[in-house]
């Protein structure tokens, strides 16, 4: 007999939260259980909007949703500002955190999450989709190939979008009470998570903050680039913005290999995603080509990325609900490096482009 | 009457002169009529083996081959080095002159080059064979079109081979009495003329030599990075490199559109190129997809772009010498503005990753 599913509570109505929704209902092990909103009114029509099922409940508050014991795990899309009350809170109340990123503010507001799991041994899960896509594996495989890809040498992100005004002037992502890393937290997460995706998570020594940051007139980071080394001499450059079209490049280079894809974040189709690697490139005679050229890889999805992160979540809040396992740390490890990279870049633009070393 | 091809020789016998001998064989108005190198032998086997007319002149020295009244324009494929010394007494002999990247060792070298082919009223162009594909004036009318690319807001070039062990020991390129620029001089070359290209050649105001530059035993560049930062706030990075799978990529983002190419130096095949370009790129509804994707542009040429350099060189030199035109002054431009930008990287690299302003 199959186990039940998670049982998910969301906080809050967050666009983000539409997506998430669907993919709790995909996922073949979840289920939509509750969803609270500061007001009851805005929870119901998210609810009837989202596919909630009729036993479904709506709660006018965030703590309802916490005190639901029915709830397992909640998801928690609310600004970065309010992560470690609700996240903190969540898990005191034994729920399970799914939680959207940037995680936190700063790595200290995020240990304080952390010290909330592992004291009430709930799983922990940020909500980088892209992770759980089956390309993302196919991929870890080349990069694990020493004779296909050699040791990596340098890594270059690229995520921007062009936000319109209405977002440059109200979005929670540009207000400083409410997402102050701005665009660092938003799209330069994925671009910091990518690199350490591509380094296997080793932490670079060093960031240095490039200089050319934007900045709206209270502060908030529109757009800015950084400058990552490794002890070993390998180094990687992303540059994340609001300010320009839609980009999501990420392009990995090693002594015998190279590999790139141009949408790891949000796959330009939902059931299939690509990438391209080379393996020892070279030229024609007379240098008029290349031999061999790069090649193209299709991975096939049935379900959404966003559904296979629910439904890996939600297995190992089931492996601990149902058969006594413990959380797995990998998750909140992964998190926990990405925001430490992050809060080096900050660091290293509000000290006015000095190099910053991360903490071994 | 068509007028009579223009008449090359060649000054030693590098690897690239077999190319450009092609070249020089393909383009319709440029013709092989001579050779030197140091040894009378080796010219008569390069002529012998890189389709040179019966008729052309095999001599064992350079000196020869700009004595030779008939011959009206040189390529000059020589070490960096040696530029200076014979790229200047070429121009005096009044030879139109094709001289390979970089130009010089630094920018008052090239200097000294301009001011020899200016009172000569000799033609000069560098040997930057991308330029003239037609992938690239395609390529630029995307960038100038303001409703589909908008403002340039950032690039991003790598350009990188994994050298090999003799290559690493022996090739001109990695030592300091012949290549002294090394990586830069060589594959940085092109990642700066490239962001130029990108730029509109306007100039950056100040670079940054990114940490982690890696040296050879005698102190030459084999790999290396830069940040170029302009008065607009639009900013380029470029990681150059001998030690690292081949690579190319030359990516532009601006605030409506991208445009990206993976083998802009040299296409992946001869006789046609693609490029990549998005305009307003989006998401679908749930953010599940792109919508619109990116799309794909294949360009063909008849002639590879080493003889579309050759033809337009020739074309240029063909005016001076028939129709009493002047020299065309773009070329040298373009030339001075990358090396002035190799120069700042070095300096920066030489000062300890100081910030250089670039002299506007």
């Amino acid at each position: 007999m199959a186990a039940p599913p998670i049982k998910f509570g969301i906080l809050g109505c967050a666009d983000i939260a539409r997506k998430v929704s669907r993919a709790i209902i995909l996922s073949p092990n979840s289920t939509l259980h509750a969803v609270g909103s500061r007001s009851h009114e805005k929870a119901a029509k998210f609810a009837a909007e989202n596919g909630f099922p009729e036993s479904a409940k709506v709660y006018g508050s965030y703590d309802a949703v916490l005190d639901d014991p029915e709830v397992d795990a909640v998801y928690v899309p609310l600004p970065t500002s309010l992560h470690i009350k609700w996240a903190v809170l969540a898990a005191q109340k034994k729920k399970h955190l799914l939680l959207e990123k940037p995680v936190a503010l700063n790595v200290g507001e995020f240990d304080q999450i952390l010290e909330a799991c592992e004291s009430s041994g709930v799983q922990f899960m940020d909500g980088t989709m892209w992770m759980h896509h089956p390309r993302t594996s196919k991929m870890r495989e080349f990069l694990s190939d020493s004779s296909h890809f050699g040791d990596l040498k340098t890594v270059h992100c690229c995520f921007t979008f062009a936000a319109e005004k209405h977002f440059l002037e109200n979005d929670i992502r540009v207000r400083p009470d409410l997402d102050a890393l701005g665009a660092l937290g938003d799209v330069g997460w994925y671009c910091t998570r990518s690199i350490l995706w591509a380094a296997d998570f080793e932490l670079p020594k060093t960031v240095l903050a490039l200089r050319g940051t934007v900045t709206n007139s209270v502060g908030v980071i529109l757009a800015c680039s950084a400058f990552l080394q490794w002890e070993d001499g390998k180094t990687a450059t992303f540059h994340c913005s609001f300010l320009a079209n839609l980009t999501m490049d990420l392009t990995v280079v090693g002594t015998n290999g190279t590999l790139k894809f141009q949408d790891f974040v949000i796959p330009f189709e939902e059931h299939k995603a690509s990438f391209s690697t080379a393996v020892k490139s070279g030229f024609t005679e007379l240098v008029t080509g290349w031999d061999p050229k790069p090649s193209e890889h299709t991975v096939t999805t049935d379900l959404p990325q966003e559904a296979l992160m629910l439904q890996e979540f939600s297995r190992l809040v089931g492996s601990i609900k149902f058969n006594g396992a413990k959380p797995e740390k990998k998750w909140p490890t992964l998190s926990r490096k990405t925001q430490l990279v992050l809060d080096a870049v900050k660091a290293s633009i509000d000290k006015g482009y000095e190099i910053v070393e991360i903490p071994s």
